[in-house]
Order: structure tokens, then C-alpha cells, then sequence
């Protein structure tokens, strides 16, 4: 039969910290500090099986529970010395829920549970200290009506301020015995009220509900929300913690306290916390008192005395075991103590949360410390939060005017014409230009314009708003709850508080890590890898195997990419070359030419442009390998849609406005992503790719010849579906490619290779790779026709999706292993065996997702490419999955 | 070393009628015949590997071939007894092309080859016959130019009616010889003026001239194309084979003919043939003379004397081989014969082509003539071919009013709406209208409307422009060619001779099988299976495995698929239940309602219509399964597009102009094929599947409680890509049809199962099984997915892709079995591997595809679902799957 219950105390436990899936995170803890020696008051944890029989079976606790609970608390009275219920010498715990990760909205703690009308008695005469049982039991009371009872916490606090008014007192502490003893019996009249029950008195029965309402507030709403948005199985359960009380708040010889053994906000080595003389945890954490500081490193005038100086014993033995606690767990640690008596107890300890700022520092310092490894050291530090650091952000020197500030929701700093829904966002997105999305709030049917936008802006919403967590989740830069402005969408506009309008296609920045609104738009600068961060960057480098690439199109997006340690470039998109200035318009001479010579005489004009382009990144990226995938959107993407639009480019082109009106008609297509794009118009229009392929060979030759350049162009065909579509148009490619160095007389090796990026084309590798000598797998596109799910639609439905745990994550931010990533491995399996040496990497948004650069590594592909930001991300990634190998 | 030339003759060959892929299909037969000791004059073949060498080696000839022609000359010679290029006794030849597969388009026949001025000499000596000899000399110097040289016929036939109006005689065989040696000095001289050469005297360079015309005309622009329509692999390459001359054209003791052992047009077993006395074989092809039946059986006034009559003797001969071919080849054969000076020879057998019709009267003749089994019989019968009689045809009885008449280009008869473009016959179709697409001519771009539309209806073209050959390839009625209409595109109307014009929007009926243009709707009526077709249908269900169901969404439909033999309805789309009539007002309001009270009310006035549909289609398949698919298209389908139509639905519901307009603006999808739709719809509202659901359960319920019926229901749950999906959606699914089991008191056993239409779905089918209790494979959109390929699009480029050959074959056709096959075969084995009795069919359009059809044998599917008049085919392509087993 399992165990459920493992007892700790007096230097022994049941359990360990390793039994943290068992016993939540809390529970285990506890169990690993009492084995070490540190001062644990002693307790019990009801393991997660309970929490998933107790579901499982309708609610109903597994057979055998009662008992062994029976006993643990036994051993517990012995080992406080002290009765359950017991009106002499009663045993008051602490009731806790302890998930295997940290779940906020779940029930947290009860204190002094034990205690009634009997037993207070005991608390007096133990205490000496009337005040304080009352107090206690006040507390007690309001915790349980609350947590356990789900009673509106005001109510209480209400009845609690309202004897604080009577009696003219700011504080609680205030109050006398006799205050909080008249509070205790006006408390239970209101539960008795509220809840259409008496307060209970009987121990056990107190105990059973606290224990219910923990496993309770397992499936609560927000507990389960929790878990959805952090990808955290509902299987897992929670345990239940029970440990006998200690008093912080029995006198000025008491005090509870949290700290930090490191700085969790920089991570610098000192001793960080805070603490309350006279006081029990909640009111560290509550902030009705002014915690003071445990030390007096980093004082500051007006701050009260420290611990180190109030109670320099106790705090001599919270350093020891600071330094206990950093050797022990070889990280940095987030504690809870409480003084009883000059009597100092550790009640958690648990890795604390830090900014990634901290990670670094903390992983780089620990080593030169000598208490862990570089490899630990990269392995401390979570991929993913590295997007912190990794956001443009304001130039500090530039002017700014500041309209308004709302929350720092999402951090990054963004600027663009301002539009008022999604839909437009999205179309001003595809013409090309830079917009910020402002809306009173947002809801999941604006998920595609915040995709689309450069940063979001809400009037209304919190933190964890729908537009703070949604953009947090993109990466995208936004402004939340900024009540300041008045959004009219009828007019178009928003008036600041000052009275300042902005009107739909003005410009906006925003400052996503100071809740800032500016006019105009304002310099960025860049994120650096400097100091600590370099210095983790270059362990890890030591580690990865997979290579990291970038996706750029631009010299500057080259240049960020390559200082943030790309090895290349896995994706230059050369369309949006295409939309560049004056481009534009030999590019749409050369879809509404008549005929071969019409398209030929406008690809003459972007020719010159396009190698231009390629030379400027060849140089930038200098002996790195660099993809080029020729041209991918259907051609409709280059043609205005607007009355007005066409008008205008008829006059250009000198056609009638019928005839390109009729010619954009005819591009119209019902699904442009499975339409005619990619390869497909290559087929059709082979002299696109062709100058192209001139361009990018003509761009390598010049630099070869006369800069003496070593570069292997890698030209990408896109969208391939059958292996006929890349013979014809590998032969066409050579054929260019083999003329151009003749002309220049330049021997140039490139490769030719494609986009695996339709599930036929991995479907079918082992041919396709006949003619490739690369792979490049399109995860977006590849998702996008393995689910059949259009991700310029799905935020009608897909926000939900996740939300309901229909889908556990968003597919398009991590690779869906299970199925895409199913056919990315039988893709690389098959093309690499009718070609060994095929090069293989990923070219989709997932190259910077830190599961999917795992999963890369695993199933062994050559390289990650991904956006120029996310570079380190991915390079970091790639250094945990080659450490996790073994 | 290859053996290159294989020869035949005095009973003896190299080869044998099984060496076609060698010899080709003319070379086989010519060495089978010659075998079995039929009169064949003797010759010898170059085989199709020489033609294979020719290509690869750069259009040069293999070493040794020069040798073995040289002997198989020599050998000829000997059989013969002439010398080719002997002027005393000289050798002609015959030069022909022969395919593995017969090829128009190729380089076909040069006759008389050998002469010179010097060998005629020897030819009036041998034949005491000047103008014979002159005559053949020039029909040869005839076709070396235009056939091995190139050179424009008409040049030298108009020399020839230049001579024939200068003697005042109107046929051929009124000249002289001093005439016919005129001419042959005259086409000589013309020969060299156009080719710039001498016409060759030496018989040898004549030889080798001809040879390579036929191997060079193996890559003709029609070759390269009728093997592109008609899927030949361009390596097949062409077999030529060289044979001595007999002359049909030496006297009145001569004749040459063709004849079919039985009628090809009906099948009946009587000796079909035509011939000429005084003849070669070309003139009874060209038409210049009436050729004569070859025996006295269905004699018409007015016909020729019959070679019965006239040459008894060889006739007699001709009859007794008939009996020796069918009983050897044991099929149809199509025969080529020359009477020399009152001597038979056979010149070529082989498979003789036939009607549908035909192909099943042989086929189930010969059975019961002993010839061949029931299996063979099965086997003779091509599924294609069958679709000839399996569309609806125009009422005899019915009135019709015939506006023109064009070429029947394919046929059928349809009904519907003009058209005169493309997009207007899809948009229209949408909105599930029936159209005529009238065009002056089609082309690739009008594809999705061909789709689209009933018939086609071409002002030019013949039978094989591209609407003849696309509307064939599609099943669709077409009349092509009618160039009494006038079409204005400008006016969208076409005026007949008469002068009647039609405008956009009349109606017209098209006869594909007459050609007739008919004003208004003419009343059809159904093929039927009876007769020979229902014997040989009889012996196909002895041996096919694969069940056979249909894809019917209405009672109609169901009743027509059950006389074609369906097993089972496996697909029945509801949405198309949607828009019948008042529904679709329903349905508007359901989409339009605010919230799920709103839905519901909408929904409760749908059920009675859904549940109404079931009961009569489960009445009409009573006993067989029926497999219902819920609603899967998007919501914007259902809703109207332009400004008048949202106004009169506004003013239906009650609600604003702007309301609606804003609602089909938000339903708007980039990619609707990925969008919204299916599963998806009902995850957001569970309540339209529900509904579903209960309509479903309730026409059951009342069936089986109030006549007695076995039903098993099937509820197909669409566009499933996680098996997540499936679980809620099966889990609300159970929820309804229990509840609705137990109101009606009632056991109904149901089956829950999905579509597999998307490539993620068969990747996890092993997951999604345990969810399903049947999976139909939905490979209209599996091949969509799985190549990135709109089908709504496609148009743009996939008929240039199939023409070029990029792909083979259509792959929304014929399932593209090397990647979406073996995704279906994946996703079978898969979910087989989770619950081995998965019930598993596909219900694309695929299911009534032969090769596709072979493909769900071998990979050991339960079914293929097809529309119902392809059911007959997709039974008979199970037979051949099942046959072809062993």
C-alpha cells in the first residue's frame, strides 16, 4: 500500500528534497532542511497521491489516509510535546498546500489551527500572554472563514476596522487582549452569519477542513488557469503540509522574516531580506507594517534598525545557514523564518525566482565561487527568460515627450502609426508599414493585429490582463492599463489626460519596461551580451553542438544577429527586398507585364537592387554561411488593394485603372497560403527566379573577386512539393548560377537547396534530397498545413484552444513535436538516407524556442536558425539539450 | 551484349507477342502471328532499346546495331528471296513505328521503300506492271518527304492535282504510267527546291532516313504531349519495325483492309471490317475511296459489293484467322490484312479498342462462349471506361427545344444557369447554384470553373481542345466546338443562328453525347446497371473485397447509389441540409445570434429538418450503414456576401445594415480551408454538434422503436488534428445520443469515429483512435494539406503543371499514393496499432478512382466511399484490386 503521510522533525524525515513531485516543493523541502540540521518545526506532508486519489475518486480521500494521519500527528505531539485539542498544553499548526511547482491561486496557508475556545486557554497560560492568544485566535478565525471557508475576507477586516475606529488606534497592535477577545466573539457571530454555520471548535474537524479546502483549491478557477498558462498537468496534485506552530508575534524577542541569499533583482552575493519584530508571516507580505531590513548592507536613511543589529544572535545563525543552504542547494535560495523566543525556525526554503539579470550574475558568480560548475552554470540560467534582456529599449540620451504612462506590461520598446483595431493592424502590417495597436482592452479576436503590430496599448487591464499576458507571450512590447488616455474609435483617436489628440496613422512609441506613452518615435538602442552575460555566453558555447543561425534580411538585422553570436544566416527573405522603396514599382511592372519581355525588362530594373542587397550581407556576414530563399508570396501580396492604390499604379504603369483592377481580380485567390506562391510561380515564371539567382551569384562573385571573399551561397527553393518542381528548377538555377561565374570567371561553390516546409515534401525526402543539398524545415508553414490551421485566422479560435487545454501550447510558438515534429524528423531521416551529407536546420519562429532547439538537437539536425534577438536564446538552449544528452 | 534487331518470318520469330515492352505492341504481334503460323509478311524489329540508347547516347545509334540490321537484312532477303537495292529482283520495305502503347503522333508508316530509278526497273519487270511500279514509287518519294523528311504534304498533293486537272481526270488510279513517271520526275524535282537535297537514291540511306525518323519522332511536340495526357513514361521509347512489302494495289487480285473480330461500337459478335480492292493500306484510312464491308452481315442498301462476295477465297481464309486470333489473344483483336495476286497476309492484330458498352457485351460474351472465365471477363472491362455509361441522359420523351448543336465533346446532360466566366460559375456555385460555363474557348486559368459548373459549353475548339479533354477528365458534360452561337462577353449573352439570345442567369440544357444546346431545363433520367452490365457486375461483387459505399447527402442520391450497388453511405455531409430552403434563414440567425440562448433558439428550428433528413435517408439504406459527418464547412459560407443580400438578412433578423455587415466582416478568414471550420466550430459551440447529434439519435430512435429498423448509426466528427478535440467533442456526442437513447427508451448502438483529413491526424492516429471507434480518410483535404495545394486556387497553375509533367497525374484526381498515400496508410496502420478493429475507409473523391481505388485494397482499408454514380466503377477497380492480388 503507498504511504501517504511523511513525517519530519528533530533531524529526521520521511522524505527528501529529491521526493518534490511526491511531496510538492514545500513538503520536500522541509523534509531535506530538517535532514540537514537546520531548525524545522516539526510536521507532516499528505503526498500528491492523496490530491490525485482524492480526484480520481470523486473527492473521497484513499483508504488508510485517516490513520496514518492519525499517527503523524501522534508522533508530531511527541515531538512539540505538546496535545492536539489538548486545553493544557495544545499543539497549533499550520496548515500549507505545496505543489510540485509554485501554483499562486491556489489556497496557501492557515495559521494557529487548533485553537478554540478551550484551547485558548492553554495558549494564555503557556504564553503567559493573553494579547497574543487572542490575537492568534482572531487571525485564525479570519484565515479559516476566508481559505477555508471561501468567506469574502473583507467582511471580517471590515468588523476588524471598524473596533480599530471605536477604539482610535491605527495599528492592530494596538488593540488590547480584551479588544481582540470581543473581535474573536464578534468574528464567530459574522461566520455563523455568513456561512449559516457555527465557527468549528473541534480540532480534528478544523484540521480535515483545512486539508479539504488544499486539495479543494486544486481545480480551482484560477489554479487551473495557472496551470494552463504555464503548461503544468493537472495530474500532478498538490500535497498538504502540516507543521506545528512557531510564534513570531509573541513578543519583541520574536520576529518572522523572507530573504533572498542572493539578490534576486541583480543578482549581487549579499544577504538579502526582510523582517518584522512581533509579527506573524502574513504581515511581512501583507505591507500593513514596513518590513525592515535583516542586515545593514545597502541601508538607506530612514530605514529602521536591522535584524543584524536588533538581534544579532539570531542573526549570526540565519548567515551560518544562508551558507549552509547555498552549499547545500548550490543555488540561490528564498527563505521564511520565524523567531520564537530568540528561538530561530526555518519554515521554507525553495530556489528563488530572480530576473535574468540575477540568473547570469548568480550562475557566473557561484562558479567563481567554486560551488558549481560551468555547466551548471548554464544550466541555471532558463533560455526563455533571457528575453528580458534582449529588447530593444529607449535610447537614454533621446528627448522624449511623454503623453501618458500605463503599466510596464510587456518589456521592449516599440514605435508606430497608431490604429485602433486588429484587422488594421494586420493590413497595415502587410503593406509594410509600422503600427502601434491601441484598444480599450483586447480579447482573443484581436490576437492577429497583435501579432501583426510593432506594440500593444490598452486603456483598461492589469498586469496579467489579456493584452499584458498575450504580448508577454509573443515577446511584443506593450503598455497595459494606461487609464490616462480616452479611446474614441468612432473618431479614431485618443485624447491624453492633458488633453493631447492623436488620430489614427500618427506616430507612438512605447515603453513596454516603464509603462511609457511618447509621441513621435524615439531612438532605440540595442541590447548588448557584455560582462556576465558574455561570459555565460562563452561557456555555452563550449557546450552546444547545434549550430544558430539567423533569419535576416538586412545588413542590420545581419550585424545585430551576428554580435548576438549567429553562426550564419538560416533564412534571408527576399521579398521583402521587393517592397523596399522605389522597388516596389518594377515589381509590380513586372506581374502586370503582358509577356515574357515586359517581365524581363522590369526584373532587369530590381537586378541591380537585389544584388546590392546580397552584397551589403555577404559582407556583414562575412565567412558565415548565409541561406537565401528566393521569392515566396503569391503575387498578389505585391498589388494594392485600394481603389485609390490601383488608380495610382495604373497611371504609373500607364494602364488602364480596369486592367489592373481586372488583374488583381485575377490574383485574388480563396487561399493564398496553399495558393500560387513559392516555387509554384517559379514554375510559371521562371525568369524571376532566374534573376535572382543572378543576382545572388553575381553579388558572391564581385565579392570573391575583388575583396577576395570566401562565401558558399546557399539558394533556397521554397515551398517545394514534389521533387519534379526543384529538378526543373535546380537546373534552371544552375544553369544561371554556372553563367554568371563564367562571366566573372570566378569558381564559386553554392549549394542549392529547399525549404521542407509542406508535409509532402517530408513526407517524400529521400527524393527530394536527391536534388537538395540542404534541407531548411519551414516549421511555421510546415505547422500551418500539418494542422490545417491558417495562422492568420487562427486567433479566432486558437487563444481559446489553449485556454481550455484543447492544445497545451500555442503550435506556432512551440514545435508541436508529437506531430510536425514527427514529420521534421522523418524529413531529416529520409533525406539523409539518399543523401548522408544533406545539411539540415530549422528556419521557423521555433528556432528561437527553447523546446524546439532541444528537440532539434535531439533528433540531431545541423541548425537552428531564428530571429536576430532571440540568437542567444537559442544558442543557450542548444548548450542545455547537448548537456541534458548525458 | 544486348540483342537489338529481332527478326521474323517463315513461321519462325525471335520474339513473341509477351515482348511488347521490347518489340512494341506492332513488332510483338507481327512475331506472335507469324508464331502460330499466320501468314506475316517477314520483317525484323529494332527494339525500344535501341530508341532508349538513341536518347541516352545524345541521338546516336548503339554499337552493333548497324551489324544486326545488316543481318537481319540479309535474312530477309532469303525469306523473300529479293535483294534490297537489287535491280533485277528487288526488295521493298515497309518502315513503321510501334510503342509498347499505341501513340498517334509519332512518325506511323513509309511504305515502298528500296525504290530508285534503278530497282523500278526491276518492280515493272517482277510486276509486268509500269504504272503499279510507278505508282508506288510515287506515294514513297510521297511520304519519305512529308513522314521521315518533314516536308509540308500539301506540296506535293497539290502537284498532283495540278497533274490531275491538266489530264481532265478527278481519282488517282485514272492516271497513266507515263503520268505517274512524270510525277515521280516532278516530286523529285520539288524535293530538292524545299529540302535542299537530292531525294536519296541509295536504299540503304533511305533504310537508316526512315529509322530515325521514327526514333526522332518519339520526341514530337504531339508525341511528347498525348504521353504527357495519357501518363506514358517518356523511357518507354519506340520499337521500328522493317518488313517486306506486299501489295495490295498490284490489280483486281489485290486488296487491303481492316477489320475488328467483333463490332467495336456494340460488341456483337459478328466480323466487322472494311476493304478495298486495289489498294494500299493508306488509301482505306484516308477516305479518298469508299471502302467496302467485308462480308455480307448487316448489308445496306447502297454498299459496295463485300470482299465475301468478291474474294470469297481469301475471305474464307480471313474468317478462319479471325477464329484463330480470338481464340488465341481470347479478346477482341483490331487486324490490318493485304491480298496480293489473290494471297492473304496479315499485317498487324492487336487489342482492338471499344466502346464501353462494347467492352462489357465481349466481355461477358466470351464467357459464355468458354473463351474466357468470369475472372478474365472482369478483368477485361476498364472501371474508367465505365463512367461512359454512368451519366444521366435527357429524357427521350421530354420536349426540347434545340437552340445549336456543337461537337459531343463528353458526355452526360446537364442543366443550369449561363455563365460566361469562370469565377462567376464558382462564385455562383457557392451559392449552390447550378451554372452552364459558356466560353468561346477555355483555357488553364477557367479550370475552377469548369470544376465548378454542370457543363461546358465551347464556341470553338474540336474534341480534344481543352474543354473536351479537361471536361472529360473531370466526368463533366461538355459540347464544344458549336460555332452557331456568338458569344459577347461585354453584353454576358450569346446569340444562336436563329437569332435567340441567352442571357447571364437563362437557363440551358446541354446533351455531352449529341451535342445539342437545348433552351431551358430538359427533364433527365438515370443510367441504369441492367443487362450484360448487371451480369458482369454480378461476377465483380464474387470477387472484390473492399466494400463500396457512397458520398449521399439527400434521399435522391442514396436511392441512385444503392441500384449502382453502394454498401453503405460513407460520407453524408449535413451542411448542405443547411441551406435547403428556409433553413439557411435558420442558420443565418443562429450565426447571428448574440449569444448560446440566441443559438439555441435558432438550432431548436433546424433539428426537426435535420432529424427529418436522417429518418428518410436511413429509410432509403435501410440495412446498410450510414456514416454522417457534422457540420463542417466555416460560418461565412452560410452567410450572404454582397450589400443587397445583408440588407434583406438584416431586415429578416431585425437588425442593423451595419450589424450584419460588421459580422461577415468578422467572419472574414485569409485562409478559410484552415480557418474556422469544422471540429473547430464546435469546440467554440458545443451546441451545433449537439443539436446535430440529437437529430441524428432521434430519426434513429423512431426507426428502429417505430418500424423495427437495425440501425448503427455513425457520427463522424471532422477536421480532427488533435486527438484533445476528439475526446471533448466525442464526450459531448455520447452525453446527447444517451440522453436521447433513454427518452426514447430505446438501445441504439452508435459509432463515434472522425475524418482523417488532416496531415497531423494521421501522424497521431494512434492517439486519436483510442477516440475513435472508424476513421474515414478525407483525402480531398489531406491531399490539400499535404501539398500545400488550394484546390479553389489551383487553377492558376496545376493544369500547366500536369501538362508539363511536373506532376503525372491530377492529384485531387488520383491520389498521389507516394505521399498522401502514405500518410493513409500511416494513419490506417496507426490507428489499427491502438484498436485492431478500427473500422477504416476514405470518402475523398479519390473512392471512385480506379488507381486510388487498388491503392485502399493493398493497404487493407475496409471501404471506399464515392459519389453514386462512380460507385459501379470503384466496384469494378475492387474486383480488379482483388484479382491482381494473385
Amino acid at each position: 500500500m503507498a504511504k501517504y503521510v511523511y513525517s519530519f522533525g528533530e533531524g529526521k524525515a520521511d522524505g527528501a528534497g529529491s521526493m518534490r513531485e511526491l511531496l510538492g516543493g514545500k513538503g520536500a523541502n522541509l523534509a531535506e532542511m530538517t535532514s540537514i540540521g537546520l531548525p524545522v518545526p516539526p510536521g507532516f506532508t499528505l503526498t500528491t497521491e492523496v490530491c490525485k486519489a482524492f480526484y480520481d475518486n470523486n473527492r473521497a480521500y484513499p483508504d488508510g489516509l485517516m490513520e496514518e494521519v492519525r499517527q503523524a500527528l501522534e508522533t508530531l505531539e511527541k515531538r512539540m510535546a505538546k496535545g492536539f485539542g489538548d486545553r493544557v498544553n495544545p499543539l497549533l499548526v499550520s496548515v500549507r498546500s505545496g505543489a510540485p511547482a509554485s501554483m499562486p491561486g491556489m489556497m496557501d496557508t492557515v495559521l494557529n489551527l487548533g485553537l478554540n475556545d478551550q484551547t485558548i486557554q492553554g495558549v494564555i497560560e503557556q504564553s503567559h500572554d493573553q494579547r497574543f492568544a487572542y490575537d492568534s485566535y482572531r487571525r485564525f478565525i479570519q484565515m479559516y472563514a476566508n481559505v477555508v471557508k471561501g468567506m469574502d475576507g473583507s467582511i471580517l477586516e471590515n468588523i476588524l476596522e471598524e473596533v480599530k475606529e471605536h477604539k482610535g488606534v491605527e495599528q492592530d497592535t494596538d488593540l488590547s487582549a480584551d479588544d481582540l477577545k470581543q473581535l474573536v466573539s464578534d468574528f464567530k457571530a459574522s461566520y455563523r452569519e455568513n456561512l449559516g454555520e457555527d465557527f468549528p471548535e473541534d480540532p480534528q474537524e478544523q484540521l480535515w477542513g483545512a486539508i479539504g479546502a488544499v486539495f479543494g483549491s486544486w481545480m480551482n478557477p484560477r489554479a487551473v488557469t495557472y496551470r494552463k498558462l504555464h503548461a503544468i498537468p493537472a495530474d500532478w496534485g498538490t500535497a498538504v503540509n502540516v507543521q506545528g506552530m512557531v510564534f513570531g508575534n509573541m513578543g519583541d524577542d520574536c520576529a518572522t522574516g523572507v530573504a533572498f541569499t542572493r539578490d534576486p533583482a541583480t543578482g549581487e552575493n549579499y544577504f538579502y531580506g526582510e523582517y518584522l519584530v512581533n509579527a506573524q508571516g502574513e504581515d511581512v507580505v501583507a505591507g500593513i507594517r514596513t518590513p525592515q531590513p535583516i542586515n545593514r548592507a545597502k541601508h538607506k536613511d530612514g530605514d529602521l534598525p536591522s535584524m543584524e543589529e536588533v538581534m544579532p544572535e539570531s542573526y549570526a545563525q540565519l548567515v551560518e545557514i544562508r551558507a549552509i543552504l547555498e552549499k547545500h542547494y548550490r543555488d540561490m535560495q528564498d527563505i521564511e523564518f520565524t523567531i520564537e523566543k530568540n528561538k530561530l525556525y526555518m519554515l521554507q526554503t525553495r530556489t528563488g525566482k530572480r530576473t535574468a539579470h540575477a540568473a547570469i550574475r548568480i550562475a557566473v558568480d557561484m562558479v567563481k565561487e567554486g560551488l558549481i560548475s560551468e555547466k551548471d552554470a548554464v544550466l541555471r540560467v532558463d533560455p526563455e527568460q533571457l528575453d528580458q534582456l534582449l529588447h530593444p529599449s529607449l535610447d537614454p540620451k533621446a528627448e522624449k515627450q511623454i503623453l501618458a504612462r500605463g503599466l510596464p506590461a510587456s518589456p521592449g520598446a516599440a514605435s508606430g502609426q497608431v490604429v485602433f483595431n486588429a484587422d488594421e493592424a494586420e493590413e497595415q502590417t502587410r503593406l509594410k508599414k509600422k503600427v502601434i495597436l491601441v484598444r480599450i482592452e483586447t480579447s482573443p479576436e484581436d490576437i492577429h493585429g497583435m501579432h501583426a503590430a510593432q506594440g500593444i496599448l490598452t486603456a483598461r487591464g492589469g498586469m496579467t490582463s489579456h493584452a499584458a499576458v498575450v504580448a508577454r507571450g509573443m515577446g511584443k512590447c506593450c503598455v497595459s492599463g494606461c487609464g490616462e488616455i480616452k479611446i474614441d474609435y468612432e473618431k479614431q483617436q485618443l485624447t491624453t489626460k492633458s488633453g493631447h489628440i492623436i488620430k489614427r496613422g500618427e506616430l507612438l512609441t512605447l515603453d513596454g519596461s516603464t509603462g511609457e506613452v511618447i509621441l513621435g518615435e524615439v531612438p532605440k538602442i540595442e541590447p548588448e551580451v557584455s560582462g556576465d552575460f558574455a561570459t555565460l555566453m562563452s561557456w555555452v558555447d563550449q557546450f552546444k553542438k547545434l549550430k544558430v543561425r539567423t533569419n535576416a534580411d538586412t545588413p542590420r538585422d545581419s550585424k545585430v544577429a551576428r554580435d548576438f553570436g549567429a553562426e550564419g544566416i538560416g533564412l534571408c527573405r527576399t521579398e521583402h527586398m521587393f517592397f523596399e522603396g522605389d522597388r516596389i514599382q518594377a515589381v509590380r511592372e513586372m506581374i502586370l507585364a503582358e509577356n515574357l519581355e515586359g517581365r524581363k525588362r522590369a526584373l532587369d530594373k530590381i537586378l541591380p537592387m537585389q544584388k546590392s542587397d546580397f552584397v551589403e550581407i555577404f559582407r556583414e556576414m562575412k565567412g558565415l554561411p548565409v541561406t537565401i530563399r528566393l521569392l515566396d508570396p503569391p503575387l498578389h501580396e505585391f498589388l494594392p488593394q485600394t481603389d485609390d492604390d490601383v488608380s495610382e499604379l495604373a497611371h504609373a504603369v500607364g494602364l488602364r485603372f480596369s486592367e489592373v483592377k481586372d488583374h488583381v481580380a485575377h490574383l485574388h485567390e480563396f487561399n493564398p497560403m496553399l495558393g500560387h506562391r513559392g516555387c509554384r510561380l517559379a514554375i510559371t515564371y521562371p525568369e524571376v527566379y532566374d534573376m535572382q539567382v543572378q543576382a545572388i551569384m553575381e553579388a558572391a562573385c564581385e565579392l570573391i573577386k575583388n575583396e577576395g571573399f570566401e562565401i558558399v551561397p546557399e539558394i533556397m527553393i521554397p515551398l517545394i512539393s514534389h521533387v519534379n518542381e526543384l529538378r526543373i528548377l535546380r537546373a534552371n538555377a544552375v544553369k544561371v548560377a554556372d553563367r554568371v561565374c563564367q562571366e566573372y570567371g570566378v569558381k564559386v561553390d553554392y549549394l542549392i537547396g529547399t525549404m521542407i516546409e509542406l508535409p509532402r515534401a517530408a513526407l517524400t525526402a529521400d527524393a527530394i534530397a536527391q536534388e537538395a543539398e540542404f534541407f531548411s524545415f519551414g516549421t511555421n508553414d510546415l505547422t500551418q498545413t500539418t494542422y490545417g490551421l491558417s495562422r492568420d485566422d487562427a486567433g479566432h479560435f486558437l487563444p481559446d484552444y489553449i485556454e481550455r487545454g484543447v492544445l497545451k501550447k500555442d503550435p506556432f510558438v512551440a514545435l508541436d513535436q508529437r506531430g510536425v515534429g514527427q514529420l521534421v524528423q522523418m524529413g531529416f531521416e529520409k533525406g539523409r538516407s539518399t543523401r548522408p551529407d544533406l545539411k539540415v536546420g530549422i528556419c521557423g519562429e521555433h528556432g528561437g524556442e527553447p523546446s524546439s532547439v532541444i528537440f532539434c538537437h535531439k533528433i540531431g539536425l545541423d541548425y537552428v536558425s531564428c530571429s536576430p534577438y532571440r540568437v542567444p536564446i537559442a544558442r543557450l538552449a542548444a548548450a542545455h539539450a547537448a548537456l541534458q544528452d548525458h
